[in-house]
């Protein structure tokens, strides 16, 4: 098995784990790159370690990144903008404020448990970006959080949901799909798409959602 | 400053922090190895970090720890057993299952937020354990999860909660508490004890609490 080698249940919607990472060595360096980061955190991991994962040199790491940060900032940016396109694709399909909040927090989980490795790295390695590229990754943060805010706040203009304090709840309802990347085991007896079925009806109670 | 001072507030009730560690060196070792593996992780850290945080040799270390692994062991296991004590001492105070879920919830949260280095250290690094110190810490930990099964339990047996799936609900309220540790800012907005409050609203939501 070769660190190419990925049986990471899909659920982004590629067809190849980092296909939009392109030449080939560049994306395998990438995907060496995450489980590295992911198994032994980003400190601890040196771009010698993550070059030998992918079967190459270091020299041949520099050739399509030129620090180890890079490969950190290309995988959050990468991660991050996907996390947002599985929400923001999720409130496109429409219907009540219930059904899109209810859609993207399935969708939502599905992709923490089903990316685990991925969205730990971008979850927990935040500090280690530098004081640039995190205000970058940031940003991307705060389009994710304001989709739901904006579901949150749809519903309670609506009368659908009863929230109080609808930043509070938006927090909560990320962290809550945020850390099943933490949790989440593929051999545990939750699969993905019950454990996003589960988080879908405890978001509803979270808002009072009329049903 | 030294590693020794520790301005994080204080919601476990001890007088110093790490105060059950004795002698003192152990003690401020040990505070140094939880701001060491919380601020790079604990595969990227030496022993003669810790030290050298303590203000002490790594000879001197050695005196009072023989690994690396037998600090993060401490910490995990003095760590759990806090967060076990915060449940049950909370579930004590008695009263209905609605009282005892919002008690346990908000100083289950408090804790987090007051103590979040310690908190994601002994979250994240639970596979940088020897399998021996991992059978120990899960054992800790799913006597934290019984304890809150148990209220939940409760409440349904009762009547006061509507929960169809309780070692689910179970799951996903305590990985809300958890999370906290990740996204908990000591300058951000929400202090422990409002985001306690918020969460504790957002269980007894989450197992229909009847109010």
């Amino acid at each position: 098995m070769t660190a190419a080698d990925d049986t990471t249940p899909d659920c982004g919607g590629e067809d190849v784990p980092w296909g939009e990472v392109a030449p080939e060595a560049a994306r395998r360096l990438l995907v060496a790159a995450v489980a590295a980061f992911a198994e032994r955190g980003y400190h601890a991991t040196t771009t010698r370690d993550i070059a030998s994962r992918a079967g190459m040199s270091p020299a041949a790491l520099y050739i399509h990144y030129k620090t180890k940060e890079e490969l950190l900032h290309r995988i959050s940016s990468i991660g991050h903008t996907r996390a947002l396109e599985v929400l923001s694709t999720a409130v496109a399909r429409g219907g009540t404020p219930g059904e899109k909040l209810a859609g993207a927090v399935s969708s939502f989980v599905r992709w923490h448990a089903g990316r685990h490795d991925t969205a730990r790295v971008v979850q927990y390695e935040l500090d280690a970006l530098t004081p640039e590229h995190r205000t970058e990754i940031v940003a991307l943060r705060r389009r994710s959080d304001a989709v739901v805010r904006e579901i949150i706040h749809e519903g309670v203009e609506s009368g659908e949901f009863d929230v109080p304090d609808v930043p509070g709840t938006t927090l909560a309802v990320l962290s809550l799909c945020i850390d099943v990347a933490r949790w989440f085991n593929v051999n545990g007896r939750r699969t993905p798409e019950e454990v996003g079925a589960l988080y879908a009806d405890l978001v509803l109670r979270m808002v009072s959602a009329r049903r």
